[in-house]
């Protein structure tokens, strides 16, 4: 085929143009860690930093993806262009949507203003989160205007793809005790946004009284988290949902907060990147030299600790490393 | 203090003789990073190995501190010595229990039998993982035989420094339908057992079929995944909870699986170690390079990318690494 011989310049002004194609392919390139997808990145990060980032995140089954579903329709129906990217292993645009989510996200997949794309390598969490944050600059340079990630979350988020968002956006439904109890505890962040969707449910009233007295319990001041009521299956909430993202992300403008939001989320993601490519080494490491083989032999026969272990690994890591 | 000037062998002689000062004093080296702290759990890793590790994880507010009293009760009353570590920053053993609690729990402070500890510094996850893991070495090579670790958890568990124990333990209340979710989804990973607390609840039957179902989904044959209910704050269920993660120990070692875990257990600690050690590295080089902090501002005007930035840092912190 013709575009494997396409150069990476081509290719990196092809997204740029808003090639869904192209963008499809770069996402692969950064997916598969092939050096012509950073090389991408690298041409087109200037031209990122004007979508608005939207996170979705909450525990599976509350229902994100029929939620982004219906946001996509919102933004659709205003012209906006819109990414999608799902990194949550058990969403339906992972796994193949079913039933009635399946007509509703398919028809947006025709749609030419709207690139969707999942990404849920369990298992290589380091390197997803890496790829995830790289597919989404490219989505930003191809002139999506609103991106929504959607990402599992029940609680702790060490991954955290979804701190990278502009505004994040938590989506509990009724019954979703562990999760207040974890915002309650301070284990979970207070998001920007709370959506307790499924509100045709008859304790909804009582959850939502719930997540007021945790928000109550927090810093005043500042922006006020809303929470808004949905029903995502039957389309309703999602005007107030989107008015009430727009008005965060205005008012991170307004007060100035965007700007350090973004070089905060960025230092994050220049760690992030290098600590995964860290690990990489050190697991390739341990996979091909048949002496730290041995070592672990020696750990587990107790000879060897495992701290001592880990600084002989990292000397031999060190001296793997070249730099380029 | 005369114990300041005590040698490095001294302290491994008296932790390995179940000295509970100096166990204490061994776990504060190894907390702060002190290489005498190293050199112990260097000395005494050939002692471990013959405790019986229990991780107890679930959101905040399942009860895991109350009921791992009574657990310390119960190993007690048959003269077993015990440890236990909280890793839970919301936990009445970090944050100074309350009422009933602090009672119950202050009873088993001052028996000698019990060794208590709690570490719970926030935003410092890998260096607490790696330390934890120290901890229960420390724990076990001074003769404790049965360590109970309390972990807080809501379906991911990145960190996973629970699933460094022998036995794994999920606590779960009626309400708990996030934690459900997580299983179903596979976003969190089946454990050894099962344990629905506060069981006075009019819906523990409901949680107890619907975790029951969750468990059909997964594969059969092997370990039976029990499920206990309690409610520890009256001390009712625990000694078949006692009983089921006995029998878990002891299906483990019938079927050789223990010696297998460990070693994998003891392989990703290698990991964790190493891991966090570069990525101290690399906030030390970004903290004190100012060159590394000019290349943070070109990330943040969108001129340099990056996973650009992330190579060069790699490179300046290559450099700095002296192995030893």
């Amino acid at each position: 085929m013709a575009r494997s011989t396409q150069t990476v310049d081509e290719l990196a002004e092809r997204v740029a143009a808003g090639d869904r194609r192209a963008l499809a392919r770069a996402i692969s390139l950064v997916e598969n860690d092939d050096p012509r997808g950073w090389e991408l990145v690298r041409a087109l990060f200037p031209h990122t930093g004007r979508a608005h980032t939207v996170g979705l995140t909450g525990p599976p089954g509350a229902g994100k993806s029929t939620l982004i579903g219906r946001l996509v329709e919102h933004a659709r129906a205003q012209s906006k262009s819109v990414g999608v990217l799902s990194v949550d292993p058990s969403s339906p645009f992972t796994q193949g949507a079913v039933l009635g989510d399946r007509i509703r996200l398919s028809e947006h997949f025709l749609d030419p203003g709207v690139f969707i794309r999942s990404m849920a390598n369990r298992g290589a969490l380091g390197g997803l989160a890496e790829a995830a944050l790289q597919a989404v600059l490219l989505m930003d340079a191809s002139g999506r205007e609103e991106i929504f990630i959607e990402t599992v979350g029940v609680g702790q988020a060490e991954v955290d793809i979804v701190d990278h968002a502009d505004t994040v956006v938590l989506v509990l439904i009724p019954g979703s005790g562990d999760s207040i109890q974890a915002l309650k505890a301070g284990v979970m962040e207070i998001p920007d946004v709370i959506c307790v969707n499924k509100a045709d449910h008859p304790l909804t009233e009582t959850m939502v009284r719930e997540i007021r007295g945790v928000l109550a319990l927090g810093p005043q001041g500042g922006w006020r988290v809303p929470i808004v009521r949905t029903e995502a299956a039957r389309g309703e909430g999602i005007d107030e949902l989107a008015a009430k993202i727009a008005e965060h992300r205005d008012y991170l403008g307004a007060v100035g907060e965007l700007a350090e939001r973004r070089r905060r989320n960025l230092v994050s993601e220049v760690l992030t990147i290098a600590s995964a490519r860290l690990r990489k080494r050190l697991e390739g490491a341990l996979r091909d030299d048949p002496e730290l083989a041995r070592l672990l032999d020696e750990v587990a026969a107790r000879r060897l600790d495992p701290s001592s272990a880990a600084e002989r690994l990292l000397a031999v890591a060190a001296s793997a490393a070249v730099p380029n």
